[in-house]
């Protein structure tokens, strides 16, 4: 699969310079926009624009159920899914309240769940099974399931890429997936389950304790698989996180920059730079999740983020709320006056 | 002045509990919106709405020169005051840029500044004085100079209320006004020019012991003035910071929220409350300035930002870029289904 074993676009580092000559001659104290600064210097040098734009914003949220739910490991019960599906695609869910106030396109991918939600308007059908394998017992995935979630997650991107996306964003839906992705870190990051498992949606503390034990339990199943970046995801990964993978690292190769959002994208954008480290300067933190194993990996991957808000919802919500702050940096870049241009003195 | 002694607006606690209510049983992990969910309580209450919004926002920028810059106590040259006026009705600078982004009202206010760029279109001119007195040699303004640098707050504060704005902002432009916000807080909360002074447009480390040796003698010189919240305001203030506090009581007496936006702001808005207490409930805190004294400030005012992006320009332009996180909260509170109507389980 090339689009894996390609490398990411390389980007301008002459418009990099020109963005940061820029900012120093705005009508401003040098830095003194902080973060906004970096975020229009950071857009422009992987767009290759002197005026760097997000007003096409792509969101692919990506839904699957989880096989470990058979070990109870959420506090909310499976069925969840299917109906957010369907929520999704009503208009009712954060993720769509959000791309409509950001007139952002948002799609749907239904990539196996439980409770079937069928045909719905706005929802890509690409069912892979039910679900995964239940990864406390066995391999998440086979092997060719990790390739049919992997080039669904490809041709996402590709959609937002001939949408002409300027920003591209992923989301997750799956209830059971912080279980998946605490297992994933684990592996990848070599740390014990107790720094990476926390709460998900709402556990108490003998039901963090549960899920950490069968986060080990799914390490120990799956130990002879775990030796790849690819074993790991097979493994240990859900449906949608090896999507959301594969879409990271197709958008890199297109040029386009992607934003992440919380825990779930982050172990998915681990995922995807332990397949192809270039994909690593694609890629943006919009939040800090309160879900506490997410600091770990955003250490990990020295991210640094633009919100801190104790949001853990996932669905793409947290890198939905930072686009606003990404279109300001842009409206700062493009249309403040410079000193020469305003008649304003220097320091 | 019954716009000083008078309370603030009382406000709609049955609105909150509603607010409340409806927050646990939208279609997500109660709390897993994290601030975002407080922001549209907070508003919820404040406006007595069930369906909080902020589409209608009032920035007020003050623009003031400051005689302490005789000290040389500031990176930029004091002609910068008038000229940014300019660049504000230009709309070259961040602020008008802002603004325009956010469909916002923009009102500059002139003062008094030493450069006098005279009458320009969207300007209000409303000079008091070419600038206040050197602090560190006499009172920064005489009573009658406080008293309308107040009426002139209060007068602004009043057309954002006939606006019928939803959430009130105040900004400030005035070159070497960390100067005087660092005697104010040093003041208010009776802490050395060391914890409050910093390098404001970019003072170097000399600059920055420079500054608070020229506060220190402020502080002396004014001494007999400092036992009142109106004493040291008048002592130690500029008619921006002076105009702003007022502004921001005369707001929150009209039951207007106000959004604070840096470390200038959040010193007018300690003064504010040390004069009408009642204010604070008024107040939301929008980010977190890169100038050391604003943490030291907020944490006097046990106040919480949304945003820290090391921004440290004034103008009201962190709290410019915290509105769309209002927005969507707003929306998120006021479009997204109910378990209930969308048919999705609970947890």
């Amino acid at each position: 699969m090339n689009w894996i074993n390609n490398q990411a676009a390389t980007f301008y580092s002459v418009y990099r310079d020109a963005a940061l000559k820029r900012q120093a001659v705005l009508t401003k104290p040098p830095g003194s926009l902080g973060q906004l600064e970096a975020l229009a210097v950071w857009l422009a040098e992987r767009q290759g624009s002197e005026t760097p734009t997000v007003e096409k914003v792509w969101i692919s949220v990506f839904a699957a159920d989880h096989g470990v739910m058979a070990e109870q490991v959420s506090a909310f019960p499976q069925a969840v899914t299917g109906e957010m599906i369907r929520n999704f695609a009503g208009g009712g869910a954060a993720i769509s309240v959000l791309a409509r106030a950001l007139d952002a396109r948002l799609e749907v991918m239904n990539l196996g769940v439980v409770n079937d939600p069928g045909d719905i308007s706005g929802v890509v059908n690409a069912q892979i099974a039910e679900q995964t394998g239940n990864m406390a017992k066995e391999s998440a995935m086979s092997e060719d399931q990790l390739t049919e979630a992997m080039q669904r997650g490809a041709q996402a991107a590709e959609r937002a890429h001939a949408g002409h996306t300027q920003l591209y964003i992923c989301g997750d839906m799956g209830i059971g997936n912080t279980t998946s992705a605490a297992a994933l870190a684990c592996a990848y990051l070599g740390l014990a389950p107790e720094k990476l498992v926390g709460p998900g949606t709402g556990l108490d503390t003998e039901g963090v304790a549960h899920k950490a034990r069968v986060v080990q339990r799914a390490l120990s199943v799956n130990a002879a698989q775990l030796t790849s970046a690819q074993g790991i995801l097979q493994s240990l990964g859900g449906f949608e996180i090896a999507a959301m993978s594969a879409a990271m690292i197709r958008s890199a190769q297109f040029g386009r920059p992607v934003l992440i959002d919380g825990f779930i994208s982050s172990v998915a954008a681990l995922a995807a730079t332990r397949i192809n480290p270039s994909v690593r300067d694609w890629l943006h933190f919009s939040h800090r999740s309160a879900e506490p194993g997410h600091a770990v990996v955003l250490d990990a991957m020295q991210a640094e983020t633009v919100l801190d808000l104790g949001m853990r919802l996932g669905e793409a919500s947290g890198a939905a709320v930072a686009v606003p702050l990404f279109r300001m940096a842009c409206a700062l870049h493009n249309q403040m006056a410079t000193f020469t241009e305003a008649g304003v003195s220097e320091g």
